[in-house]
């Protein structure tokens, strides 16, 4: 966790990153917290640990570039919390989704968070409260995820993707990104009047300007 | 863009009008703003537009009856967020929705107010940031649309739902309609404090009384 | 409704109770208040019976334990409004949910109030506009039920899920129900607060220390 956080914050300095992929380098994507470090600390431990958890969690959800998941295998716990938190989500058909914690007797509070404002109320709670684990078809029904694909083809579609993305203008993807977290935290006539000045803000943009010329004259726009 | 608001006021003080359908002329719902008109024009003018635009979709939210859209093929951009902004939408298997700003270097920030409070949040972050469509089966299955009809029987299908809901009591739709956009602003508690009061005065009206009494005697009701 | 409300406030001072199953004695789940009710009683009248309704919700919505809702036939106006007001919900094939007010002029808005926070608001508001009913799949496609079974199999399914519940740790599933229920009031941020500390809290409960152990230990755990 830290050094996904570690990580992070060093790509945010850096002005050529378009796009970032979160994935796993093993068959499981997450299992959550180590139940072992649990119960070998105190309460004060325990406290930096979810603090910790919360504040990557916030740290991708207002990330400076769009986040994809790509997710082998299993999310569990914090696991299912990040895939929650992060902008665009391709799994395998094999992917399960769960907050197991109650199984263990310790309810996933902190996922229900993340998990609570994606997905519909009862399908939350019933994973909360039995502990068992969505298929990536429901998840896909619910959006949590936005795409299950073959196992194999995970990361060819992730990266399609990302490399769509990628070939964007980076400034007015930023300036989008940006403005849409702000605007879904307003209500709706004060998102407006945020958006539309970001829309103004964006057509002075040289990307746009280059982007609008090069729709008028039916060829590629070569970006800034 | 003027020409719909202008009409939707007209219609305002009509009392006779039941419900609307929103349609589009051409075998294109809509593409949204014309690049041109952005090309040629200052800051000053863009913002009139989107204000203008925001303006129209509040007109539409708030309208006094129903409206339902009626989606011959494409809705992209402001025509994707008109469509987010209507009451009931039918489109037919043929029909798109796609907020494709970012290809020219404008993200749909103003259309992603809409689109990000109708549709899950990572299937409305993919659709902006990548500017892809989505298909009708896709737009049903998250609540962008009600019903995906054979192409040919878009209009025949709305005018269904339209004369169901001019064939009910006028008076009771509007005061239903305006407390369910009134509740939906409020939090749980405030909004049943609210529309119990809305039911407590519908079963004042001379149409409850009447729909009511028709009910028990298993007759039509007579509307006012 | 009166009755229903004594049992469940007299539940709630019973400590062994683990879950809770709301079903229907008949063959329709339930079609709402009685019309001849309204009929027969003045506005005074009306206002206690709204409220009393809307009371009952909040009740079931914070009960102190989990509670699953089994629809046998139709569940109609403040019948459909319980069912999206329980935690979890289990319906036969042949079920329908509707919001039929309108069509004796009475606008469904206080089950609108529930419904329109469940389901997506173009469903909703279909539902409320016509009075006509959506079928099991689009309860299940939206989020309105979790699971669609043969109607032979729904309290063979209910008694499934809350088994399982009743099976895990009481202290830990009411700790994080309540957790659940006011975090999801909450701005994000703040709902992590409170989320990272209840599971503090929870790291102390016998049941939880038992939970790990028999975890770590690959046993099953025995709860206090």
């Amino acid at each position: 966790m830290t050094e996904l956080e570690n990580q992070l914050l060093k790509f945010e300095n850096l002005n050529n990153i378009r796009v970032l992929i979160i994935k796993s380098s093993s068959n499981t994507f997450s299992s959550g917290h180590d139940l072992l470090e649990f119960d070998k600390s105190n309460s004060s431990d325990h406290k930096k640990v979810f603090d910790k958890a919360s504040n990557l969690m916030k740290i991708i959800e207002n990330y400076f570039i769009p986040v994809i998941v790509s997710i082998q295998g299993t999310a569990a716990a914090a696991g299912c919390q990040l895939v929650a938190s992060c902008d665009i989500a391709i799994c395998g058909q094999s992917s399960l989704f769960s907050t197991p914690g109650i199984l263990a007797g310790l309810f996933c509070s902190t996922p229900g968070v993340a998990v609570g404002r994606v997905l519909p109320r009862k399908i939350a709670l019933e994973m909360l409260y039995t502990g068992e684990p969505i298929s990536a078809e429901t998840a896909l029904k619910y959006g949590l995820v936005n795409h299950v694909v073959e196992d194999s083809k995970i990361d060819e579609t992730s990266e399609k993707i990302a490399n769509k993305i990628a070939s964007l203008s980076s400034s007015t993807m930023k300036l989008g990104k940006k403005c849409f977290i702000e605007q879904m935290k307003l209500e709706k006539e004060k998102a407006y009047e945020l958006a539309s000045n970001v829309m103004v803000e964006n057509l002075q943009f040289t990307d746009c300007k280059e982007g609008i010329k090069a729709f008028l004259e039916k060829r590629k726009p070569r970006w800034n």
